[in-house]
Formats: C-alpha cells, sequence, structure tokens
C-alpha cells in the first residue's frame, strides 16, 4: 500500500497557504439563480410596468443533483409591504425556466427578488412515488417519511402541529403499506409539510429587481399637439387660453386624451427669431416659445398674453371635464432676457470678453438661446433644485404629464434624480423624452425613468425598416425599459415623405402609428393633411414655431373622421394599448405591411395590413395567424372589419387582399377563432 | 404678469417633502458605461483568456451633449498591479461602442474596470477647427484656449509645467492668428494637455469584471485516455505504471499532449461489479476503478496492483520528456470499503435501519458506490477541506490537469471554493468538468471556474444539429464562460453512430473534433474503429471500466496516420488552437458541412469540408469564404490540402467538391489571398 499524499508528503505547501478550510463555502447558496426577467443591467434600472397588469417573472434556477426545488417572487410595492407569489418550472423542463406572476394594485416604485430553496418533501413524494410504481421494498422509506413528518411536527404549532399529530397518529394505525403509502403521497400531507417547511438552502436572487408601475396613461394615450397662441380668428390677435376651451369637443371627439403645448411661459426678447427662423423679428412676430424666460418671468410664469394663472387653472379643469389632460413642455433653456441670468449668473458659462455662451452648431449660432451649466460651480446644487421646483410648481397646478425637450444634452444623473423626486411624491406623473439621438441613449433616458419617449418611427417606411423597428421595440431591452410614443409629425418635423404623399399617405402613417404603439402623437395641421416645407427641409413652411397660424379645421380633404376611427378601435381592443404583443406576418408583396397585436388574455387578435404605398393599389397573397390561435392551416377565422364594420368568415391560411390608397390604405381585422 | 407657481403656490407640498436639493445627484457618475464586453452576468463571474493573448475589451459609452469623451482599461494581474489601456470609438459611431485591448503576460486572475472622463482639449480641439474651418471669427476661441493652456500649466509641475509655459510663450509671441491656431491644434499640444488632464467627470463601470487566465492548454489540447490496468500483454496480469513507459512514444507521435487515466486509486471490493457491470465479480476481476477506496486507502492512495507512489512520479516525468502531461480523474464517490466510512461517518447519509444511502435512480442501484454528504453537520467543513487536500495532495506529485467526474451532482458553490483554492496557489491548474447535463448547469460550471467541459458534441452528426452546436459555442454568453473539449468517445460513450459508420465514420468524428475545437479527446480504442455495442445501448461491449483489455495497437485499419496527421495540422495552424473564429459557408448538399476558421493576427484561414455520411460519396458546389479576407467574389485564393500537401490556385467564388467516405471523408484546406 502506497503512503497517502497527504498529510505526510513532504511537496505540501505551508499551512498558511491554505487556512481557508471551505466554511465560507458551505455557507454560500447553494442554488443558481440566473437571466431573471424582467430586468435591465441586472437590477440597476427599473424596468417598466402598468397597474393593475399582471407582471410575469422568469428565471433560471437549478442546482446540484437531482432534488426537487421550490422558488417563490417576493415583492414588495412603494409602502414596502411584502408579498409572495409561487414560481413552477415551464416547459421544456431541461432548459431550467421558472416563471411566476404577480399584479401590483398601486402605481409607483415597486421591487422583486426571488427566492429558491430545497424541497425536501416535494423530493421524498417524488421519489417514494416512484419506487412505490416500481414496486421494489419500501419500508425503509415509510419510515423515513413517517420520521420526516415526525421532525416536522416537533418544530411545529398550534394548528399545524395538530394535523401533523393526526397524521402520524393515522400513519401509526394504517393496517399496510398501500395506505401507508397513500398517507404520504396524500395531497394534504403535501400542503402540510410545505407549509410547515424550513427552507433549506434558501437562496436568493443575487439583485433586487426594480419595477416602476405606472398609470395606463403611460403606456395607452393619444396626444394632440397645439399652440394655444394660434387659437384665434384673427392673425394679429394672439391666441389665449380662454380660445382653446372651443376646440376641446373638437379634439375629444377625435379620441384625443392628452392635449399638449409647447412652452407657455413669457417669451424673450432678445434676438428674437421672426416668420420661418428669420433673424429679424418684427414688432409684432410672436417669437419661439422655447426661447423662454423675459421680464415678465421664467419657467415658473405664463406668457401674459396667453392669459392669467387662473385662466390656466380653468383650462385644466374643462379640458379634464372633457377626458382630456393637458402636458406641458419642459425646455430647459433660456433666452438671454430669462431672469436667471441676472439672478443667477453663476448658472450660465462666460466667454472672456464676458459675454454668455449661447447654442451653437458651428458655423450655426442659436443667440436667441443660452443654456444653464449643470456642473458650474454655484449651480451645483441650486440650479438643480431650483428645476426641480419648476416642475414641481407645474405638478401643484394638476399637470401630471410632461414632454422634455431634448433631455439627451441634459446631465443623465440630473434626470435620474429628477423624475425619482417628482414620482416619490406622485408617482402619477408621466415625462415623455424628446430625444432624437443615438440609439444607446434613447434606451438610457427610459431606464432613468422617462415614461416614454419619441422614437425613429418618423423615418421608418419601408417594410423592411417598419419590421425590423416595431421588433426591435417587442425584444429585450427596449421591450423593458423604452415605451414608443409615433408621433406622426411634430412642429420641428414635417416628414419628407408626407410633403409629397398626398392625403393617402396621411392615412398611412396615421394607421401605422395608431396600431402600432399604445402610444401616438399628432401636431395640429396632420388632420388637414398639411405637408408644405421649406424646401428641401424637414421642416414646415411659415413654421408655427416663429408666426401664429390659423388653420380651417372642416376643410375639405381633412381626415379628421378616419382618426377619430383609429382612436375608438384603438379604445375599443385591449390588444392596441401597448405597442408589445406584436407580431409580422407574410404577406407577398412588398408594398404590404401585416402585424397582428394580441394581449395574452383574449381569445382575439387586431390583424393591421397597409399598403405601404400612397400611389398604387397593391395586392398580394397573405397568412392569417393561425399559429396565434394555435390552430391548424385550414381552420376557419371570424372576421370583423373594424373601419366598416362588415364581418365574414376566412377559412384556410393563405387568403389574398388589395388596397387602393384612393379608397383607404389599411384595413383592420378583428380574428376570432370560428367555434 | 401671472404669478410664480413657485415659491407663492399655495398648493405646495410641505417643504420636508423635498428635502433633497440634489447634492447626491450633481455628484453621481456623469457618464453611461454600459454593455461591458468580456463579461459574464455583469461581473459576478470570471471569463476565460489565455496568457499572452490579446483580450479585446468593448463597452457603450456616451453622456449628455456632444463633448468629446476619453476612456480607458484599468486592468490588473493577479498581483494586483494596475495598468491602463486606452479606448477608442469604433465605426459605426452612432452605436457609441469603444473599444481597447491589453494582453495578461502572466496566469492567474486578472480584472479589469473601465474609466471614462470629459475630454476638456479634445472638445476645445475639436471646435477650434471646426470654426476655423468654418471661417468663423475666432479670436474668443483663441483666447479661451490660450487659458486652457495657462490654467493647465499652473496645476502642472516639472516637465510638464516647463512645456506648457513654453508653449504658452510661442503663443504670445505668434505674429497671427493662423499660427495661434496651429499652435493650438498641434499634436504636442494636444499630448501635454492629455498628459495633465484632469480627468473631469470620471467615470468607473459599475463592476469590476474578473478575467481568468490560463495557460494554452487550457483552450488548445488533445486528450488520449487509457486505463494503465490495460497496459499489460497478459490478460491475467494487472497493467501497472511501469507497463505505460512503452505507450509513451506511440502516444506523442499520434500528436497528443495530456494523457489522462481513470482513478489511480484503490478500488472497492464491496459489491465489487463484474465483467459488462454484472452484480456478481469473480476473484479476479479488478472491478470499476470508480468505486474508489479500500482497505488501502482512499483518494490520496495509488491501487498497488498499479505501483508505488515512486512509479507514479517516474511515470509523471517519463511522460513529460516525451511532452505529455498526465491527468487524474477527481471522482467523488467511495466504495463502501473507503477509509473514510469508518473514519468520518458524519461524511455520508444513513438510514433509519443503520445501512448507509448508495446511488440509486429507482429502480436502478448502485451499491458499489455511497455519495458523500456535503451539507451534513459533521461535513462542514471538515469534508470540503479534506477534498481540497486530496487534490492539493496530487497537485504537489506535479499533476495539473484534473478532469472531474460529475461536477454537476456537487454542490456549486463547492467548486467555485475549491477551483479558486487550489488555483490561487498553482493557477496552471486546469479542471475539465465531465457533466453531461442540461445547458444552464454546464454553463454554471465553466462560469465558476472550471477550465473547459466535455460537450454535446458526441450526440451531433447533422449538418442542422453541427451547425447549430458550434455557432452557439462561438457565442456570448457560451464563448466567456464555457470551453468545449470534443471527446469523440470515452469509455461511457460508445456513440450510436459509431457503432455502425466503419472506419469512414471514425474519420468523420475525428475530423469533426479536431477541426472544431482546439480541446478534443479521445479515449483508447478509437483508433482501432472499436465500436461493438452492448446491444441497443451507447455502452461498449465488454466495457475496460469492469475489466482489463489487451488491444493490438497495428491491427489492420486503423487510423493512427491520420490522427496524427490532424494533430499536426492543428499544431501547425493557431487558428485551431479553439473552438472560437469558426464561420459556417454555403455549401449545396445537406451531407457536406463546411466551415472556416481563422484568428484576428492571420491572413490565412483554414477551410474544413466534411462529408457527414459515412457510406457514399458526396458531392456539392460550395462558396469560398471571400468575405472574410475581404475580397470580392471573383478573386482567386491559394489553397493548400493540409492533409496531401498539394498546392493550387482556386478562381471565384463558387467551387465544387467531392468527398468520397471510401477514400477520405474530410478536406482540410488552407486559404490565402493570391497576391
Amino acid at each position: 500500500m502506497s503512503s497517502p499524499v497527504y498529510p505526510t508528503s513532504g511537496a505540501l505547501p505551508a499551512q498558511s497557504q491554505h487556512q481557508d478550510h471551505g466554511l465560507a463555502a458551505t455557507q454560500a447558496p447553494r442554488i443558481a439563480i440566473e437571466a431573471v426577467t424582467p430586468s435591465l443591467d441586472q437590477g440597476r434600472f427599473a424596468t417598466k410596468a402598468i397597474v393593475n397588469e399582471t407582471v410575469v417573472v422568469k428565471a433560471t434556477i437549478f442546482a446540484d443533483g437531482h432534488d426537487v426545488l421550490a422558488a417563490a417572487i417576493c415583492w414588495h410595492d412603494d409602502e414596502g409591504q411584502q408579498q409572495r407569489a409561487p414560481m413552477s418550472q415551464i416547459e421544456p423542463l431541461g432548459l431550467d425556466v421558472w416563471e411566476g406572476s404577480f399584479t401590483p394594485l398601486r402605481v409607483g416604485r415597486h421591487g422583486f427578488i426571488i427566492e429558491a430553496w430545497w424541497d425536501v418533501y416535494a423530493t421524498y413524494h417524488y421519489e417514494l412515488a416512484k419506487k412505490h410504481q416500481a414496486g421494489v421494498p419500501i419500508g425503509l422509506e415509510l419510515e423515513e417519511g413517517r420520521q420526516l413528518v415526525e421532525q416536522t411536527a416537533e418544530r411545529s404549532e398550534g394548528a399545524l402541529y395538530k394535523s401533523l399529530a393526526d397524521l402520524l397518529e393515522q400513519f401509526r394505525l394504517a393496517q399496510n403499506d398501500a395506505d401507508r403509502v397513500a398517507l404520504l403521497l396524500d395531497d394534504i400531507t403535501t400542503r402540510l409539510m410545505h407549509e410547515a417547511d424550513t427552507r433549506p438552502h434558501l437562496t436568493r436572487s443575487d439583485a433586487l429587481y426594480p419595477l416602476e408601475v405606472e398609470r395606463l396613461k403611460a403606456r395607452f394615450a393619444s396626444w394632440y399637439e397645439l399652440f394655444p397662441r394660434s387659437e384665434t380668428d384673427d392673425p394679429n390677435r394672439h391666441g389665449t387660453f380662454k380660445d382653446v376651451h372651443r376646440r376641446l369637443p373638437l379634439i375629444r371627439d377625435m379620441g384625443f386624451d392628452v392635449l399638449y403645448f409647447p412652452p407657455i411661459h413669457p417669451v424673450g426678447r432678445a434676438y428674437r427669431k421672426g416668420p420661418n427662423n428669420s433673424l429679424e423679428a418684427g414688432p409684432n412676430d410672436p417669437g419661439s416659445p422655447y426661447a423662454i424666460g423675459s421680464e415678465e418671468g421664467g419657467h415658473e410664469a405664463i406668457h401674459p398674453e396667453l392669459g392669467t394663472r387662473e385662466d390656466f387653472r380653468e383650462l385644466v379643469r374643462v379640458a379634464a371635464d372633457h377626458g382630456l389632460e393637458i402636458a406641458l413642455d419642459f425646455a430647459i433653456q433660456c433666452s438671454p432676457d430669462h431672469p436667471w441670468l441676472k439672478e443667477h449668473p453663476g448658472w450660465f458659462s462666460w466667454r472672456p470678453d464676458g459675454s454668455i455662451r449661447y447654442a451653437e452648431n458651428p458655423p450655426k449660432k442659436y443667440q436667441d438661446i443660452v443654456n444653464v451649466d449643470f456642473y458650474a460651480e454655484e449651480a451645483i446644487p441650486s440650479l438643480w433644485s431650483e428645476l426641480r421646483n419648476v416642475v414641481q410648481g407645474w405638478v401643484d397646478e394638476g399637470v401630471k404629464i410632461f414632454r422634455v425637450d431634448n433631455p439627451h444634452t441634459k446631465p443623465l444623473p440630473f434626470w435620474e434624480w429628477l423624475i425619482a423626486d417628482i414620482r416619490q411624491r406622485d408617482p402619477d406623473v408621466i415625462f415623455l423624452a424628446e430625444a432624437f439621438t443615438r440609439p444607446a441613449m434613447m434606451l438610457r433616458l427610459g431606464k432613468l425613468g422617462f415614461t416614454q419617449s419619441y422614437t425613429y418611427f418618423t423615418w421608418r417606411h419601408t417594410k423592411a425598416a417598419l419590421t425590423e423597428y416595431f421588433t426591435q421595440l417587442n425584444e429585450s431591452p427596449l421591450r423593458d425599459g423604452y415605451r414608443p410614443n409615433f408621433f406622426v409629425n411634430t412642429p420641428d418635423i414635417n416628414p419628407y415623405f408626407l410633403q409629397s404623399s398626398g392625403r393617402a399617405g396621411f392615412l398611412i402613417r396615421a394607421a401605422l402609428a395608431t396600431m402600432g404603439s399604445g402610444l401616438w402623437g399628432m401636431y395640429s395641421g396632420f388632420e388637414l393633411c398639411e405637408g408644405a416645407p421649406v424646401p428641401g427641409k424637414e421642416e414646415y413652411l411659415d413654421s408655427e414655431k416663429y408666426q401664429i397660424r390659423l388653420r380651417d379645421y372642416s376643410a375639405p380633404g381633412n381626415i379628421i373622421y378616419e382618426i377619430a376611427q383609429l382612436n375608438r378601435i384603438r379604445r375599443e381592443n385591449p390588444a392596441l394599448h401597448s405597442h408589445l404583443g406584436l407580431t409580422f406576418h407574410a404577406v407577398h408583396n412588398d408594398r404590404l405591411l401585416l402585424f397582428a397585436k394580441r394581449t395574452e388574455l383574449s381569445d382575439e387578435a387586431i390583424l393591421v395590413a397597409v399598403n405601404l404605398d400612397p400611389f398604387e393599389p397593391q395586392e398580394g397573397a397573405f397568412e392569417l395567424p393561425m399559429a396565434l390561435f394555435e390552430l391548424p392551416d385550414e381552420a376557419a377565422l371570424h372576421v370583423e372589419d373594424l373601419m366598416s364594420g362588415r364581418q365574414w368568415t376566412w377559412h384556410g391560411k393563405w387568403q389574398s387582399m388589395r388596397l387602393d390608397p384612393s379608397v383607404m390604405p389599411f384595413a383592420i381585422w378583428r380574428l376570432r377563432p370560428v367555434h
């Protein structure tokens, strides 16, 4: 016999080199909990959820050996109250994926962790059943079961103790092994043993996964944008808040529920821009509302020509009576006349000649706008808290929705703090990020707390581009951290496509926006198919940013009826209350786009077909989404055309369509299996 | 003028509700650092690297606004010595991805973080150059530049101060603005300003990303497995370590560099298995070497019939002289005769009748094997440290490679601790996980520290299955945490494919394994095309696990020459030293598989074609990987057939091949652009 290597071997390293006898390792978590969803950056940021809607949580959970595990979601709401929801392993079992769910009932910050532990009795139950079925002797196994129950009874109290003691007594009195097996495998026994479980090897997920729970309008809303100053019947008279009242029924009847105004604050005079962004403004030119601040006040004030604070409050009230929530613009920039320049010169950057640094993109200069310097010595933290106070002030006026101008040019930690700070007091507040920038930043703003965001939708026109973009929005990480608000146009964006598409193009974009996302937005004029550009640019001619514009909302060729129909269809179909749950389906024509929307809870689906060509009819064979209903190819589907109300049945998976843009460039069908 | 909402508004929340004025937020990291690679679970586990090979690090880095950023990798080796490597933004710039690299020069645990900061002078440089080009007045900009340099000089010392002071003097003496611009844009100025940079808004990645740096054999090695007891010329005489000597030149000449033995410890007598896993062993049956432990010792001891400890030491030495490194088996299981059962009964599970719990998979029982209970009260931590001491003991004998039996049935934290503990003293030690289990566990073992792993390769035979599997291995997270060792067979696995494929099948599998991964392994008999099974099972008939087997290694039909060629080709071509860098290419025949291997540093690629059908010749058109060389479709490639040594030129992307399994079912071509 050879001598053992250890401990006699001379080559053994000095004892001091391995003083770690593994004690800490024996206490380390035994179970692996991986790939938790929903999550963003392993719990660093909150994922997005809607109050009263189920959150489905998944994780990969496993451990050494073959013992049975148990797992649960442990979640809390914004008051810290903890609850548990069970998880169970889903098919295919080989992937070790577990799933559970819970439903947050309050708006505000929530969080969850995952717990997993050794399910001792389930393991015993499994093995006893298997051996019993195999017909091998199980006397020893029965005694082990009895001891398990006995030990559990010993550490239990009250009703549980009594039930377990009863069970042991029944076991003692049992006539034969078959009765004993039946007792130990019984559902009641299993339930009692679980109730008394000490959860050995309890392991918690490495991270706590936060969840921002918001009201439904965070994900489902229809925005209408207008300049209150244009709500006048005389181009020489500045429109007022009072003038907006008469538009409210029309906007409501089109189906909108958010009414958004560009900045309503005093407009600066210095370097004021004239019509079409000209450098010289006439004495009656109103200037850009984004040049914020004058002798009459700054971000906290109202432009006097719009009316009084009381006028604003009344408008908020009356709009609410019409089902319209007012959204304001939060644009952190100042005209050179802003009071802050005098009161807080240390909040700005000054140049060696004593002039202030204004916005520029060489060689372009934007002298009507100066930016604050968030990290100037005197700005920390007084500028930060003042900006928070500005927002809080408007929240206190009843404004719960803010469209934030260019958030990507302000510090990321500023937004994370400001949004959390405001929402901590009023979790109903919604922030829309107006960021048209690079993809990583777009998502990051959502992670930091922005409820929703402007998107690249405006520049996606082809079947390939739309398919790729809608798909990305439905996948992680975007699906967890970014809610798209599909604006079909804005005062800054007169899309090239619409400049030449005619009325059909406006219908195409309206259909894509309203059906593609739960959130869409429209800037006034779209319903009149306005599209005259500054030649060669994506700008509107005679842009409302620099002048008052009157419109005739009953002008012929308008699409007000169609927009009202689209918004009605959205309201009536929960599958359209989100950009998620979207799948693309085959259609044999590159100008035809076909996608379905479906919620997990419904046995219906909405199928949307759009002819992307505003000029020519397009036709093609297409595939009904039988797989969504787990139906065979030859099944039948009941169809309702939601624009016309007509109903019929489609038999078989392959059908064909023709969409004529001169009539209606899209179709919206509600599908239901025929029973 | 309306009154400001704040601070006069009555609706303002009590001051106590927003006492947070944002001071903490102003100190928070300003720059976003996301999507760092290589990483596993956001730094929780170490990714895998090889000493002296470049580690490429990527991250998405961005911040608010348009200022220029700078970033660096800050890395350290296992002695904690820190170094920096610069990062730069890569195309397309819109994705904000930055890249840098470093080369670890030591084996052992390394780590890195990413740092990013505001590059003030680069921002100034960019804007000055842009305005200068645009021809706008820049007097003010020049003065700002002078002040930047001046302020930097004021906080500098020594040579740096002197250089900056010289620069200021040159600036003062400059005759005109053109000279001043040239001075400020000069490379030397930029370098000096960077050197003196205070790195404002310095942000560090949230996590430290550990990296396990191993020797090349961790990723590139050819394993040969044999049972030393079979190295005898007489079936009635137990082979010994001394007998193994005569095989060393043959194994070396086949091109192997790791020689792996199943357990070499005393074999238990109780419930010893006879031939073909029969329950009754005859008096001369050697038993399974996996039934470890007898009166003669346990895991630290050597089976007396194999020889003495000195014999083992000599074999390790002589094998090393042949370029062969000995790998041992670490199987944590005991025969009922193992000394631990008497010395440490508390390390095992005992049943109510006083019997020990043995391994079973109902209704199957494995009475020759009992398992330790890692979490038994008396096992914590003495069992854990004893197991560590066993491994350390063999490390001290010069064994640096361990094949670990069934690690997935032992606690995960045990492995994480044991491997780190052993490698902390000797980072050259390599652990191969013999886990054939579910995918999440396979990867987790790699994350926990296993150098390499057995794989599903053995069961992947079709073009679709091989393509999917090799692709997965090349993608995250597997590429970062899991190194596959493609064993073509093992004593436990006589693959169904080889049972009926004939010699061609063995060549097919050898080609796939040797070309597919840097790591491959073979259990003796494969080179003789042995494949006789226990009927209907994936087991060898007369398995060497239960009996001594003699072989004639010069038997006709062997593939020793071909294996030697394959191993030679592997050695000579760095692209074959890894499973990474593999891409599939089109070939118009579902029985033909075509893939290329390439290292980033080389202008050559290895193209491997395999006929997966061992019976019929297959032919088809195939696509040369012109894209790998960034060549147009009509380019020419120089080709060397690495099995035959023949050379020629292929003109144009589409070629055709025919592979006859009765001659050679695969081809290996080295491709090089024709210059």
